[in-house]
This record gives structure tokens, sequence and C-alpha cells, in this order.
């Protein structure tokens, strides 16, 4: 299957979601839960406000409709309609004349990067402002201006959705991305997307592990989702958090907290073998929601996959993450990838060699041909003899394949026929 | 003694052995092992065709008289009298004449070497064949050909040898060598001369511990003698398996399964201090009969003492292994090499120190000269302190060798002063 | 407080101890203690010559008044009081007439420093002998001389002192200094400035932990201090042995033979967050006197903290270690690093996150800004997610420090800021 094939797919759902002004409550984020669903099976939750959940206290619904700043000739100098960044996320309602001194507290921008508009959001703290490009607000002149936002801050619910993927063990992986931003592609639109394209591959494929993905608002969302779901968290037994998976950046992935996790070294492994630009890096308590997953009170197996890591491209968090940003070829290798990964999950298994006292002979079971073998014959041949020499029960064949520096699915493709010739079994079978 | 003393002896003995064409089995192996059985003290086994040994079965003993492939003109094109490479080894017999087109698959030449012949072996595929090199292939003309292999296959026996040199405790030391090879020098004469020196050497030396040689052919030998000598297995603290030491190349020591076993520890230590071109490796599942004791029924200590590694020299299986290919100067250091593992295995213990509170005070015992002592004398000194400093029953004297970064002789030498001294005793003495 | 605030005074201290001739025993050393305890309360320790102490005896005291080589005319050609690195210490008594060729023997110079007197001993092997530049040495003429050496060697006691800061818990801090070097500055008048600044200094700051200063004869005073105040030596939970702390090298910490300790873990934390030029290295049993408290019978968690090593500068046991060679700053930044080092000590301890499940919401605690924090603050912020995601009561504040790669005052004030919100406790606190 070439890495590109469900790309455009891809990147025309992110660019039919990228309009909408999400936050972490309110009408956009139902929306783009409601498009969601539109492809699986989407069960939503919604949380009343000030219910409390773990530390938290899940805040009040924000809406908005619209929102601008006009000068004296009545023209809007910043407009909410022309993009949803100009406005900072959560902010109070306010409608006011002001001189620009007044004004100018409330308005953000980026002196080094004077083009872009920057993303800023304030929800837990009561205040309002604008967000927009430097060379914008250096033009501004002096004189009054006509302030409104038109947003509401109301009791309401916070929302987000689970899709679970029943399999034939009670074991889960649980995948899980925000939701929460508004017109920024990578950061979390691509998660979002690749998400929803590997649960409908889960779907039409047979799977032995439980898969659980939450589309959440970031922070409160997984807060909520650990104080509510603490029987799933207890049997997630790998998880990856999908956070900026569509740029043009090799990837990067973050350890769990645990360090050696079986997610760690499966991605770690995927990604060795995938001949792509990767680097893997330690865990560290700050980024997305595998900051709450890897809580010390929770310590669950999850990292967090990535190509550019956020707060390290200059795109991050600004208007230039945008529909241009995110690639369909990128897209399409991180699908490919992570279903590289779901397939080491899926397989990975500890072996039982049933005939440990020196080699088999494998060529009256006609799995060696000795003489001729081709360079790929001769790569599984090896993967016979490291599965074998290997799988005395504390060795998995993850940890074969590390050994082995051979790729996990000629360790499997090994295995499988070690168990047809009756030369092996599961460790954990009787 | 000059690393060199013993090398022409040993080429000698490999230049005796070079015409003889080996195999697993037959009157070869029998003249290789009565010819070693010469010099050292050798029990012989005889173990029947057909019988079990592990999931093997001994196979049906091969021989050979003569093999030539005649042209129309009656000349011996191919000839086994003049290089017995030239049959692939346990061919079946043949008599037939047949063009050049029929008899093209069975013949077997290394297009990349035209000039040498290659060595081909088919043991459980019952064929027959041809080696050459690739420069006499394509001077064959279209034409009819006699073709005669006049060898045997019929029920005899697999044999192999034993070289046991007790000492004063039960701890087994292996040295295993191949003798299965027709006319290859390195792989594997130059195991065989080297273990029946220091075989020798150890007759004429008291030891410590008991020291089996075993003289098999390779795989189906290690086979059968794990099968049949399952206590002695039981009994190996340390082990080798000898092959490819007597060419040119730096040496190169693949560690046991375990991977941190004493023998381990031992060579890498010897090669450290050796000042040679050496390269230490990690296990893995192919190679010789290592591959056997250390599948996970067994997962003896036992690593593999080698020079140019098997496969990764372009002599390796081909009739340039011959008696140039091996050095005299390259067998005595290689038996030199191994001598001083001896040396360490025999020494290797863990010491107590009788008087751990503080220094001891060496100068009033004579063991320190303080003022000038010489560049010798001070690494001694030093080996003193590092004795009774880490002799507190959980470093053994490898150990300290290891952390001070000294000689093992030097170190054994301050642990016998030290025990001379009464300041240490062996940890495992009453 | 800037480095170089104590360096003068310090400097000035050395420089009035330099001209007194110390050794092992004797008048010297007990003017040299005498003089430490006038500016800290200093316990005096005797024992007599001829005790035992561990493996070793207190040898006869030893002192001197005058000492001298004269030439045919009277003229003092070596002359102990232009330096008293001109006799070698612990030399018998002597007075003789001697030909250059009977008294040559008994002259020490150092041919490739040849400006240089060498620093000679001999405690336990009763000779006597003279030390003198090379370039001297040279110089004299055949002919007779005359020889005097006005020492003693009689029953009399090995002196030193002992400074005891109590704290609020019982665990102790060992800091060890020699005091025995003549006219030496930086081995070791360095160490016993710097250790009395620290102690003045401890006496007027509040702490938690008990300090040791004992100031000893090198070897001979570590065996009879460990020998009598093993119970002391059963409190250690941390120490350290200051040699050679003034001069203008980067600073060099020997690791305690432990190697893992926290004393090894603050030391190197502290060195790696200075800025400075300095490198950590394993213990190894020679040097001073963590030789002796790391002796297996003790194995206590000392280490050695120095700036350059003893053996490895060309100054090291010469009269060019004087006090041009030792520099205020030098010692000022060797003070301040080591009081950073008990800062550690001080603070080090683990914590339980009393929030564990989730990220505990910081905010509404005053505790996170988030728009717009400073770059410092930035670092705090992260050391409060730091402690909270790694105080499951298996990690330490100086873990985390590592971890999070922060210095450690920024973790202890998070730590303190959690505390003080009910977020965080001691994990040994009920």
């Amino acid at each position: 299957m070439a890495p590109e094939t469900r790309g455009p797919a891809m990147h025309a759902f992110i660019a039919s979601l990228y309009p909408i002004c999400r936050s972490i409550t309110g009408d956009g984020l139902r929306e783009t839960l409601g498009r969601i669903g539109k492809h699986i099976p989407l069960t939503l939750y919604h949380v009343q406000s000030g219910k409390s959940v773990l530390d938290w206290t899940v805040p009040l619904e924000w809406n908005i409709r619209d929102a601008y700043v006009k000068n004296a000739a009545g023209e809007r100098v910043i407009d909410f309609r022309a993009h949803n960044l100009h406005v900072v996320n959560y902010s109070l309602p306010v409608r006011a004349k002001m001189t620009l001194a007044e004004l100018r507290p409330h308005l953000y921008t980026l002196p080094d990067q004077p083009d872009l508009i920057p993303y800023r959001t304030s929800y837990y703290t009561p205040t309002w402002g604008f967000c927009l490009a430097h060379n914008e607000l250096v033009k501004l002149q002096e004189g009054e201006y006509e302030v409104c936002i038109d947003s509401m801050l109301a009791p309401g619910t916070l929302d987000y959705g689970e899709c679970v993927l029943d399999g034939t063990c009670p074991d889960e992986v649980l995948i899980s991305c925000h939701v929460c931003h508004p017109s920024l592609a990578d950061d979390n639109l691509s998660g979002i997307a690749v998400a929803l394209e590997l649960a409908q591959r889960l779907q039409s494929t047979p799977h032995r592990l439980k898969y659980r993905f939450v589309f959440i608002p970031g922070t409160i969302g997984s807060i909520t989702w650990l104080a509510y779901h603490q029987d799933a968290a207890q049997r997630v037994k790998h998880g990856l958090v999908l956070t900026c998976v569509g740029d043009a950046g090799g990837f990067r992935y973050k350890r769990s907290r645990r360090g050696n996790a079986t997610i760690d070294r499966a991605v770690e492994h995927v990604l060795k073998h995938s001949g792509l630009a990767h680097q893997v890096i330690d865990f560290f308590p700050y980024g997305y929601d595998e900051r709450q997953y890897c809580s010390p009170g929770f310590n669950l197996p999850v990292g967090c996959f990535m190509r550019s890591q956020h707060g390290t491209f200059p795109e991050y968090h600004t208007s230039a993450d945008n529909l241009d940003f995110v690639r369909p070829q990128a897209l399409g290798e991180s699908l490919e990838t992570l279903w590289r990964v779901v397939h080491v999950l899926e397989n990975e298994r500890t072996m039982l060699n049933l005939a440990p006292q020196g080699e088999p002979q494998l060529g009256k079971r006609g799995l060696y041909e000795g003489l001729g073998a081709s360079a790929d014959r001769r790569g599984y041949e090896l993967a016979l003899l490291w599965v074998l020499n290997q799988s005395d029960g504390t060795h998995s064949l993850l940890d074969i394949a590390g050994q082995a520096e051979l790729p996990f699915d000629v360790i499997v493709r090994a295995s499988d026929a070690l168990v047809w010739a009756g030369l092996l079994k599961d460790a954990n079978s009787p």
C-alpha cells in the first residue's frame, strides 16, 4: 500500500474542519465531534459546567458569534470573520469604545514573525483580547476604536467522543487526540484525521486488542476522561497521543513516563526500520495529554507520536499552521507508520521453543533451503534461528527483533512457521 | 615464550591433514581422528547411522574413492584427485554420459572469484554435483561428457573423539572444534592444530580445572555429543569453539549467549591487554557449534574464538583457504592468547580481605617499597591496594583486574602476596 | 555572594601557616591545630606513641630544630632554616663529617625540574636525607661536608582535632583534611583554610545535618580516627576529603567507592550546573584519606574534592607548591562550590505528590502564570511539573533535578511552593 494513498482524503477532511472555531467547550467542539461521528461509531459524552473532575472543575461553556475592532471610519481593522485566531480563545464579551492606548494591552502579536497571527487562549483567567499580525498592529492609527466581542460564557457542557472497537482480548489500546484548537491544521486537525483513518481501517481488519479512540479537548478533556473512565484507564496496555502528524518534518516520538513500555519499544522499532528520519526522546511532564495519562497516580504506558514537536517550529500556534503546512504525503506516512505500530502491538507475544536442546533440524521440515537461498529468504532463515534460540520464555518477539536487528514482521513470519511446524508455542497458552 | 615457537609445528600438522577428504562421516574423518590420537589420549566414539540424537538422526556414512568428468577426448576436465573440493560433499554415486546442458545444473562455481573452487555440501538433501573454478567452466565445450562419482552412502557410523584432562576440581572447560571439512586449512584444520597443542601443553602443566577437548563433525557432531554427554554438558563452566585461528587477521571473539559469562570476560580481558588487533561481538545463533551449545535448552557458557570470521573473508569456503592462507606466526599467537585465557580461568576466584578496616600497613610486611619503586613495581603495588579494597566477597579477581585496568596476572601476583602475608583468603575456603 | 569574597582571608590564613614545619606528629602539627582552634571550637585528641590503631601502630613523635650541610668553608650549602622541605620528613638525627660521595645517597633532587626542592618523607623506614634543587646539587664540590640533622624521635603523641557542629537530625557529614604537610600551600593548607571557612559559615547558618570537621595527619590520622570513632563513622551519611583546592586548575571530584552515593551525585550536580571546568572520576584505592574511609570494612560514602589532582601537576610535592600557586579567587570558588553542595545535602529529600491523578490545577493556586511568564519563571514552572510528576516516593529531589536537567535550587523552590499549596509532603513524614 503506497504511503500516500489516504493522504489526500485526510487532507480534505482537515480542510473541511479548518474553518470551525473550536475551543475546549462549545458549538465548534460539538460540530467537530459530529463530523467525526459521521465516519466512525462515536459515543458522545457531555459533562456539565461546574462538575469536579480530579483536581479541576469543568468550566463554563464558551461560544462566540462575532468579534471585531472597528476604526473611526467603521472599517473592521481586526475581524474574527477573517480568521478565528484573531480572538483570544475564551475571551469575555466586550462592547466598548476606547483609544488605541486603552486597546493596546489587549492586542497580542509576534514581533519576530510580523506577518503571522498568534494563537492565544485564556481558559481560566477571565480576560479578553485580540491577536493580529504585528505588521497590522503598526499600521493602526491613534484614534477611537469600537471593540466588540460577541461571546458568551455560560453554564453548558464539556463534550468529548469515544470510539471503541472491541477485540478478542480485553487489553486496550488508547489513541487520544485533542479537538479543541480552532483554525490550526497540524495542531491538531492532523491528529484527528489520522486517528479517524486508523479507526476506520481497524474496523475493517480483524484485531486482537480493543481500541479506544478518544477525541477530547486538551488537558481538561483528558482530566475529565480519566475522572470518568478509571476502569478503562486501568485496562490500557498501550497508548498514544497523536499531535502534529501532518507536517513535512521527521517523526519525533516521546516515550511514556515508564520509558520502556511495549508501546515505546514498538514505536522505536517501527521508526528504526522505517528508513524515515526520526528521533525518540524521553518523557518530560509538559506537552499534550500524555502529561495527564502519565501523571504518577495513573502512570499509563502512553507516549506521544508527533512529526514536528510543539513549541519547536516557527509555524506552531500561529496562522502559518494552515492547510499548506500539512501535506497529504506526510499524513499518509504517519498513518502507515502507526499501522505498523498496530501490527507490532497485535502480534507481540512471548513464545516457547518446544525443542530447546540443540537446534531442531529445520531442513527435514522444509524450513531451511541451504544451498542457494535468496537474500530475502536468508533474513527469514536467520529469523527462524533467532526465534528458536531466544524463545526460552523470557524474550518476546519484539525483544528478539531488537536483538536480531530484523524487522518485526520477519520475526513474526518465522514464529508462525515454527508454530505450524510444532516447534514453538505461545508461552502463555496451556 | 615467544609466540611463534610452536607455529611451524602446528603448520606442519595442518599440512599433513590437508589432503584428506573429510566429511561429517567416513574414512577421512576417522583417519583425522587417528592422527590426532597419536599425540594426545583420545577416546573415540562411534554412533551408528539411524540413531536419534536430540531432534536429528545420524545420517548414512559417506565415502568416496574417485570422481571425475571426462570430455569426449577422455580427458578429466574435472578431477577429484586434483582437489577434493571438486565434488559436492555427500554426493550420491553417479555413472552416466550426458551433454553439457544436462551436466550444467550440477556444476557450482563462483563467478565473482573465477579462479577459486567453491566448497559445497549437501548432507541432508540427496543430490550430486561438482565444484570448479568459473574460468574452467567457461572453457567447457559442448558435447558429451562422462560423469563419474564413485561414492557410497551406506549404514556406518558417525565418529568423534574426546580428550579429557582431569584437574583437581570437577569444573570443566570444553574446547570444541569441528573436524569435518576436507581440504580447507583455516576452516578448520587451524582449530584442530591449536586445540591439539593446547591439550599437549595442559598435559605437562598442573591445572585445577578439568579440560574436555572434543573433535567432532560440525552441527551433527555437537548435537550427538550433547545427546550422549548430558552429564558432562552440565559440568561445563567455561567453553570455547575454535575455528579459523590460523589466518593473518585480527582476533574476533563471539560471546556466549549468556553474554557476560566468565569465559566471555576472560577472553575480552586477555585480548584487551594483548596489544593485538581484536574485536568482541555479541552472540548470534548461526556460525559454528556454539549454536548448539548455546541453544536455550543447554545455554552453556561457550563462546567462539576466531581470527577472521566465517563468511566474512573472500577465501572462506573456497580453495583459497589453503596452506598459504594459514601462517605459523598467527597459529602461535592464537595458541599463546588461548594459554593466557587458560591462565585466567585457572586463577579466577573471589578473595576476602581479612583486615578490611582501613588499609593494612603493607610496609611493615615488606610489601610496599615507598621511596623509589620502579614503574613495574608501582603497578604491582597498585594491584595490592585494588585487591585489598575490592575483596569484600562480591568482586572476583577478574572483576578487580577490570576495575583497576591492570593485567590479570599482576592482580593474581598481588593476591598471592597478600595471602602469603595473611591479609587475604579465598572467600570460599573455610 | 561573590565567589572571591573570602578568598583573600583564606589566602592570608594559608600564608600564616606556611612557614611551620609540620609532620604526622610533633610541635608543628600541634601549632597548626592550635591556630585552627582560634577560629572554631576544636576538640583536640592526643594518642600516645605505640598505641595500636587498626592494623597500624602510632609512631614515635618527631621534632626538628635545625638541619644543614656545611662545606669545608663552613657555609650552609643546604639549610633547613631556608626551607623546611630541605630535610626528609621524619629524618633520624645525624651529626657527621663525610665526603660528597658518602653524602650523595642521602640527597634527593628532581633532575627534570632542576630548580625545585622535592618533598620527601620516610615515616616508617628509619633513615635520613636532604632534598635540594638539582641545580644546587651539581654545584657541590668534592670535599668533606659537615652534616647535621638536629631532630628527635621519641615517645610522644599523635594529635588531631575535631570540630563538631550539631544539627537537628543525627545524620552526619564528615569533612576531612590532612594537616601534616610542611611548607606546601595547595597540598594541603588550601584544604585546611577552606574547611575552616566552611565550618565558620555553618556556625552562623541554621542546618539540619550534623557536621564533623576532622583535621588529621594523612593516613595514620584517618586510621586513628576510624579506630577511635567507630560510632561516629557509622553515622556518616555524606563525606568529603578536601585537598588541593586552592590552585587555578578546574575541579576534579573523585567519587566514593560506592560510586553513586548522595554525596557523589550532589557534587556532580553542583559542578555540572556551576559553569566551571570540572571532571568527575571513579574511585581508586590510592590518593588521600578517602582510601581509609572507603576501605571495605567501612565503605563510607566519602569522596575526594580537589582542583588539580595530586600527582598530576608539576608543582605537586615540590617547593613550587607555594603561596603563589594558590589563588584567592580559586579558594573562594572552592568554598562557594562546597557551600552549594552543603545546600544540596541539607535539602535533599523524597517528596510525595498528594494529588497524583492528573496534574493539579496550578493556576487556581497562583502557581502558574500561563500567558507571558518570563524565561526564569518558565524554568520554575517546569520544575513544578517535574516535581509533581516524579514525586511518587521513588525519586528524590536530586533525582528529579537530574532528570529535569534543572538546578537543584529551582527544584527545591518548586517543592517548597507545592508543600505550601498542600499538594506535596515529605514522603517520610507521617
